[in-house]
């Protein structure tokens, strides 16, 4: 039976990192196969893109080198890992997938959504998420929580009105895959986050469970 | 006036460093502006690129992600560093351009050139050379060359049926587009082969000079 794969999404300082190590704690206690993974990245290659896409450099990135870039380690990153996990039964949780590149180098930068289609279809074809976590915050509260960090990288950088577009990218995205995306208030108590991201997870043993039968 | 822009294409062993070295001697000779680059690579990033696509590494390298990352070092080093070349009046000599996507991601690896000519669309737009000098060399000759080399790449270690693809893959190409694509016999001597790329560098100039009048 085939693995269920789940994407975490949200904005910078929105908990991802936390919400992963609650998805990893609730898999290890129902005994669930699993791989945790991450975008861009998630195969040697695909965390060597990685490196040349968040690195800060001297020259311009343009933006379409860096979608191509994005993409180039989606598909070693599905080809390589996330399918032949799910095919084997393993759950693949991913940190970002699909929904960042349309919503960061779509929305917020302005590209070509036609674009974007395409490449989807090239390399994601039928390996879409069966569910995404999103994690939303308002833009100061994630904003206060990334200036606690040390590390920050190129795209830590942008403007508060790049935030604010990305947000409601992602907002907007989850309105149009209601299905799909799950909607976490992310600006809640840490046991709240928990708790609505264990009801999501549940809700996906629960389908699986009933598929195996 | 916007310069010209040449690249040089043809398989393994088929002489394109000293057809780079002539072609140099030449605009050097003629007092006139050039860069000479490659691909993929040509700026910091895209050469970063490069390396990773041909390191050979333990990781199987999906085909589409090669040609991904074939495609987003293209796109930087037409922003960065051809386009603004041309722009002001500099020739650009590349060694390789879009003419090896065709025949060793499409052709000689069966990728879908519908793809390659969306990304081509994308990426190349309006910046197509003004000539191509394809140093054609039958296979056997050529491997015979690359023996006597030194290094070798990941590219270099395929079959001879591969290489016999590109060579005809290349050969078609330029039966398609007679125009822009010059034949060079790359398996005379190198004083011939050194003329025949004189002549067309010559056309080219010509061309040039009436229209700046």
């Amino acid at each position: 039976m085939r693995g269920k794969f789940i994407s975490l999404e949200g904005g910078e300082g929105s908990g991802k990192s936390t919400a992963m190590a609650n998805i990893q704690n609730w898999l290890e206690s129902q005994h669930i196969d699993y791989v945790m993974t991450r975008e861009p990245g998630g195969t040697p290659l695909a965390e060597d893109i990685r490196n040349l896409v968040l690195s800060p450099r001297e020259e311009i990135v343009d933006d379409m080198a860096e979608l191509l870039m994005m993409f180039a380690a989606r598909s070693q990153h599905i080809s390589q890992k996330i399918e032949p996990a799910l095919a084997q039964g393993t759950w693949v949780i991913s940190d970002r997938f699909i929904d960042s590149t349309y919503v960061y180098q779509g929305i917020a930068r302005g590209g070509d959504i036609a674009i974007l289609d395409h490449l989807t279809q090239w390399v994601v074809g039928n390996c879409q998420t069966d569910a995404t976590l999103l994690l939303d915050v308002p833009v100061e509260i994630g904003q206060k929580r990334v200036q606690q960090r040390k590390h920050s990288d190129r795209l830590d950088k942008e403007s508060h009105l790049f935030h604010e577009k990305v947000r409601q990218g992602f907002l907007d995205r989850a309105h149009q895959n209601p299905q799909r995306i799950k909607l976490i208030d992310a600006s809640q108590s840490l046991e709240s986050v928990k708790q609505q991201i264990q009801q999501q997870l549940k809700a996906l043993q629960l389908s699986w469970s009933k598929s195996e039968k």
